[in-house]
C-alpha cells in the first residue's frame, strides 16, 4: 500500500542530517517512533535509530528481527541493523561509545529525564562524547509532507467519506452513543482502516456540549444535536473528521448554532493558502462565531496538523493568549504546500448542546485541497 | 459503577505520604495519568497533581473543570483545584514558588527532558527550592489492588469471559484478520466496556507465530491455528485475555503445541501464591515447554501486572538474563494478595504458527482468584 520509496527516505535523512550539521551534531539518537517511521518505514512499536552523517544505524528486538531485514532493511539507504542485547539502552551505550563521536543529539521532549540519567551515568566514562538535548530534528521535516505521503492521505480521506456516509446512513435514535461508537468503529475496520487514529467520540444531547466527551450509555433522544468525531490510520497516516446530526427537527437554537459553525469551517477553508499564517486561518472561523454571538462558545483551537500521529504540527490556533480558554499557538507557521491540517470549528453550548464540523486539508499552491469531503449539510436523522 | 470511596482514597494518599517523608519531601509533582487517576479518581486525560502532607492540589483546564467539581472534589480529601492559567507548566510553577515547599519529587520517568529543564528553568529564582527525581512513588502502591479495584476486576473478568464466549461462537473460516478484529471491538464495546484496553490481536496461519503480529487482510483458512489476544477497560482497570483456536481438525504438530501451552498455563496458574517469587512463577511455565521441547519457542515473559495501565508491575518473568531473547525481570517481587496479573505463556514456530493460551489472577490468601474463566479447550471452528 505505501507508496515510499528508498529515493524519498534518502530525501528525509539529508533534510535532517542539515539540521544535525546545523547544530554541530556527529549523530542523533532518534527514539520517537513515529520519527522512527519517517525515516526508515519501520511500522513496530519499539526501536532506536541512531542517525550519523553515512548511516541509518537501526536497534531493535528479536519481535521485529525478520519483517526489518524483509520490509526495512532493502528500502532504507545506509541501514546497519543491530539487535538489542540485553536492553535497548545498554546497546544504544555500546553504539554510542564504539562511535567515536563527539556532540551527539537526543530528542528532549521524548527522553524522560530517568532515561537520560541512566544513559548519561553509563556514559560518563567516554571522553569527549557530549548529549544534546534537541527539539523538532525531525519534526521540522515531518510537517511538510512528501509526494508518497500526500498520496496516502488522499487514500485515506477517500476511504473516511466513505466510512462516514455509512455511519451517516446508519445512525438511528433509540441507539446508545456506546452502540453508535462501536459501530463507527466496526466500519472503520472494515473499511480499509489499520485501526483507529484515536477515541471515537460520540455526544449527544448535553454531552454535546463538551467537546472531549466519551461515548456513555446514553440513547440518542428526539431533538438532540449528535457530534460524531472518528478517524482511521492509513499506511501509517491519520485522518479525522467530524460531523453533527440532528435525532428529528431541528430546535431554532441548534439550527443557528449549526449555520453559525459552518459558516466559520467556509471562512477557514477559504482563509487557508500558502503565504497565511495559522493564526489568520483560526481568526478566519473566530470572527464568524464572534459575529454570530458564539465567540465565547468556541473553546478550543481551529485544527491541527495531521501525520503519522494525530496531532502534530501545525497548531492551528490564536496567536496570542487573548481568547479566554485557548491557548495561543506555540510557533505561528506560515501555510506552505504540503501541510496538512483539520479544520475544526465548534461551538458548545452548555446544558444544551454542540456543534462541530471537521474536514481534513492539504495546502496546494493557490488554496487547499479537501481530504474529506463528504456532505456537510444538518443531517437530520 | 466505581467502587471509589473517600475513605479508600485517603488511605492511598496516606500510604503515598509514606514515601515522601521516606524520601524527605515536602511536596510530589505527579504528571502521570494513571498515578493521578489512582490518587484522586479523575478520568480525563490531561492533569497535574500536587501531593502534600495536607493537601492535593489539582491542576487542570476549563475541559475538565465542570466534571472534577461534580464528581472528583466531593470524594477526594485535601482537595484543592486550581485551573489552568495560561499553560499548564506555568501555573505548575507558579504553585511551586508559592508553596514555600524545600525539597520538591517530580516522576522521572513521566516528566521529558525537555519538560524538566524547562521547569528547572522557571524554578531557578525560588531559594532553596530543589526538584528531585524520584519513581514508583505510586506505582509501589498501586501494586497491590484495594477493595474497590479488585471488585472492578471481578466484573471487567466476568464482562470479558462473557466477549470472548460470543467471539468464539462467531468466528469462522473465510472472515479476515482485520473483520475478525473489528467484531471483538464491536463486541468490547456494546459489551460493557468503555474501550479496547490495547490493540486487538487477531493472529492466523504462520502470522500466529508472531507474538505482536497486528490484524491483516489474510483470510482464516483451513489448518489455521488463530490467536485471538484483546481486551477491555471497565471502571479505568485493564483486563486482558487470549485464547488460541484451530481452522478445522488441528494437526498432530497443532495439537502437541496447544497441550503444552495448556499444560505451562496450568503450572503457572498452580504455582502462583503469596511468598512465590514472581521469577518462580514464571519458571513453572516455562519448565513444561522446556521439558516438551518447546523452551527456546517461548519467547516472551509469562504475564504482567494489570491496573489502571494495560502493562504494570509486576513483570511476570526469569529473574536473571538466561532466556535468550527474554528480558529478565527488573524486580524479582514476592506475590502479595491483591496483586492482579496475566498468566500468558505462548509457544511460536516460525512458519508454522504459533499458541498463546491468557487469563487473568488476582493472588488471595493460598492461591490465586481467576478473573477470567472462560473454556481453555482447544476450539475447533
Amino acid at each position: 500500500m505505501s507508496n515510499l520509496t528508498a529515493a524519498l527516505l534518502s530525501d528525509r535523512h539529508t533534510r535532517v542530517r542539515r539540521a544535525l550539521g546545523d547544530g554541530r551534531l556527529d549523530a542523533l539518537v532518534v527514539t520517537h517512533v513515529p520519527n522512527i517511521r519517517y525515516l526508515t518505514g519501520f511500522t513496530g512499536s519499539t526501536a532506536i535509530v541512531v542517525l550519523t552523517p553515512r548511516e541509518v544505524v537501526f536497534i531493535t528486538d528479536g519481535r521485529y528481527v525478520t519483517s526489518v531485514r524483509e520490509a526495512v532493511e532493502p528500502m532504507c539507504p545506509g541501514f546497519r541493523l543491530v539487535v538489542v542485547d540485553p536492553t535497548y539502552d545498554a546497546t544504544l551505550g555500546r553504539i554510542l561509545i564504539d562511535g567515536g563521536w563527539g556532540r551527539i543529539g537526543f530528542e528532549s521532549a521524548y527522553v524522560s529525564f530517568g532515561r537520560y540519567q541512566g544513559l548519561a551515568s553509563a556514559l560518563s566514562g567516554a571522553e569527549g562524547l557530549e548529549l544534546v538535548p534537541v527539539s523538532r530534528a525531525v519534526e521540522a521535516e515531518r510537517l511538510r509532507k512528501d509526494t508518497s505521503e500526500l498520496a496516502s492521505f488522499r487514500s485515506a480521506g477517500a476511504l473516511l467519506d466513505g466510512v462516514a456516509e455509512g455511519v451517516l446512513a446508519a445512525i438511528r435514535p433509540g441507539l446508545t452513543e456506546r452502540q453508535v461508537a462501536a459501530d463507527i468503529d466496526f466500519r472503520l475496520k472494515t473499511g480499509g482502516f489499520e485501526g483507529n487514529s484515536f477515541e471515537t467520540i460520540v455526544a449527544s444531547g448535553p454531552n454535546s456540549a463538551l467537546p472531549h466527551a466519551r461515548p456513555g450509555v446514553r440513547p440518542l433522544a428526539p431533538g438532540d444535536l449528535v457530534v460524531l468525531d472518528f478517524g482511521g490510520i492509513y499506511d501509517g497516516y491519520c485522518v479525522d473528521l467530524t460531523r453533527t446530526v440532528c435525532v428529528g427537527n431541528p430546535a431554532p437554537e441548534a439550527q443557528r448554532l449549526y449555520e453559525a459553525v459552518a459558516e466559520a469551517q467556509c471562512a477557514a477553508l477559504a482563509a487557508a493558502r500558502p503565504g497565511i499564517r495559522v493564526s489568520d486561518v483560526d481568526r478566519a472561523a473566530r470572527s464568524v462565531l464572534d459575529r454570530r454571538g458564539y465567540g465565547a462558545a468556541f473553546s478550543h483551537a481551529t485544527g491541527h496538523g495531521l501525520g503519522l500521529e494525530i496531532h502534530e504540527e501545525p497548531r492551528v490556533g490564536p496567536a496570542r493568549a487573548d481568547v479566554p480558554g485557548v491557548a495561543p499557538v506555540a510557533r505561528d507557521e506560515a501555510l506552505e504546500p504540503g501541510i496538512v491540517f483539520t479544520i475544526e470549528p465548534g461551538a458548545y453550548v452548555a446544558g444544551f448542546g454542540g456543534v462541530r464540523i471537521e474536514d481534513d486539508v492539504a495546502v496546494v499552491d493557490g488554496g487547499v485541497e479537501l481530504l474529506t469531503n463528504v456532505s456537510r449539510k444538518l443531517l437530520v436523522v
